[in-house]
């Protein structure tokens, strides 16, 4: 096939930032998806209505022109919520995310203890009004062992609350994969970058800190498990890029931040990789329809075509350096109408 | 203990790439250890009589003024060594150096392929010369598994060829320690950052390019097993600092280059594990002691005083960051003579 259409593109994981980088990231996505769903972890983090609102109206300043996008927005997950204060901002946002305390970049503010009867009355107000939990699963244990380790945690929640859509967040292992399959209530997103890479890309030659992001890339027999489900789009995963711009300077530097910046190609990667493994009829589902369902969205009209046809990745959007930077990708933004 | 009396210190594996890096490294090994065994990884590698002779002369004029220091000279292993070209050198070198092709940092023309038949002649001749192999034990697998994979070469090496010490270098898993123990010509160098560090310092919080080696640090099990052996100074482990020396621009940088800078602080560091490991009576067998008995070398006379006393690592030797540079170490080198 040398040309795929794919209708209304969402991201369920985008990292949009504030301020100058806001300004930059937001038209790229908005250029080739109908919605994205925005991650709370600005500093302050999202935790009000108020907050949520006036983010919302930043984001569509900055994609001015783009009618057709949508910012699904999420607040910042506390376990001081009560049901009165969510069901006040049911309708401004989509779901709640749950950082555990300190994970990843500006998570400080986050869960730093699992205990399930202390986040009882929050998640049975969500369960009560439908609002979706996002979470960022993994431990503080040893790098490698994090998500793998979190797998108990969202077996709890899981049982403890059947009727909370949880949804496991830029699942990386297979240990995710498989727990997908032992809870009705459990969805996964999964990011591009880790159906592409494993820890050899990152530290396996030189050390590639543009490709360091949390959780970091695990074992070749964990992207295939990811690759599987991805691939036949299992009705229970849904593509959400983690797209997480930082500066370049925060990115080559002594202490290297966390995040690959993939939004402005991470539809031309998808579509290489399913084309590469003979799955392009299933991309749509992946990359709009499973989320749609999941979440029960209703996307502004888009259609993107992509085509066979190389694309040059820019060595820099603003500050922030792009996965494959400077590297051609065999297929390319062909319309978006 | 206030103070602590090494005498001869001896880094049997060390690092220090020539010209204008070599000028800034060498000194800084030179004034504290009475000898460093020397890696042929240079461009061109050190493969003939005359690259060692020469190489030696150059890393003497950088340490003029230190007579006390003695490079041990390696030859860079290649599988067309006859016996007569190795009987010609025996008097010039230590040990020849294994890599695999490819593996690390100047290493392309190493071996590509383990076939034992191949490599027989050189290493029957090495044998009957009583001339010790060093390995760099690591396949092209995972990066987490590279180590380990490689004991089924090192069993068969020590098998097929057991009057030939191999030293295991820079050992980084708990297979390895385990492997000592059931070849008698099987030994192995421990560096200082692998006593220190797990996968968690490189890339567990931000991505810390001056901690990124090869072989990468492990997991939490091996850096205890590597521990266990090194604080009992197991008389088939011995010091080896793998310390290498990169410029700055290529640590901090888009594709950063694997070594880790400790020459000027192993002492200190190693002073304060032994210390809160209740161990400080091993490090003198650790440090020197033990590599002079498999060896059989009989270093310069040097006394090193280490003292319980701050030191404050540079930002930088020349244009190198060193391990926890601008942090303070709680021992210093009090006197050298």
């Amino acid at each position: 096939m040398n040309g795929v259409i794919l209708s209304m593109p969402l991201d369920m994981h985008l990292h949009l930032r504030d301020h100058e980088m806001l300004e930059v990231v937001a038209p790229l996505t908005a250029h080739t998806f109908s919605g994205a769903l925005v991650m709370p972890n600005l500093v302050p983090p999202v935790k009000t209505r108020d907050a949520v609102i006036a983010y919302r109206k930043r984001i569509l300043d900055a994609v001015e022109g783009h009618n057709d996008f949508e910012p699904y927005m999420t607040l910042f997950f506390d376990a001081s919520y009560d049901k009165a204060f969510l069901q006040e901002l049911r309708d401004d946002i989509l779901a709640l995310k749950l950082y555990p305390a300190g994970i990843t970049t500006n998570s400080q503010g986050g869960v730093a203890h699992f205990d399930i009867e202390t986040l009882r009355p929050t998640l049975e107000a969500m369960s009560e009004l439908g609002i979706p939990l996002c979470v960022h699963g993994e431990t503080n244990g040893f790098v490698m062992e994090r998500e793998t380790e979190f797998m108990t945690i969202y077996a709890r929640l899981a049982s403890e609350f059947p009727n909370l859509k949880i949804i496991m967040e830029h699942i990386t292992t297979q240990a995710a994969v498989e727990l997908l399959e032992l809870y009705e209530n459990l969805y996964a997103t999964i990011t591009v970058h880790h159906l592409l890479i494993t820890l050899d890309d990152v530290a396996g030659g030189l050390m590639q800190p543009h490709l360091f992001c949390k959780p970091i890339a695990k074992r070749p027999q964990d992207r295939a498990a990811l690759l599987d489900v991805a691939l036949r789009a299992h009705p229970k995963v849904m593509f959400g890029s983690d797209s997480a711009p930082h500066p370049q300077h925060a990115k080559e530097s002594c202490g290297c931040a966390a995040g690959v910046f993939t939004a402005p190609i991470a539809l031309q990667l998808l579509c290489d990789i399913f084309d590469r493994h003979d799955a392009l009829e299933n991309l749509q589902a992946f990359v709009s329809t499973n989320a749609e369902n999941i979440y029960g969205i209703c996307p502004a009209f888009k259609e993107v075509t992509l085509i066979r046809q190389p694309f040059l990745v820019p060595e820099k959007y603003g500050s922030v350096v792009p996965m494959y930077a400077g590297q051609t990708l065999p297929w390319s933004i062909g319309s978006v109408q």
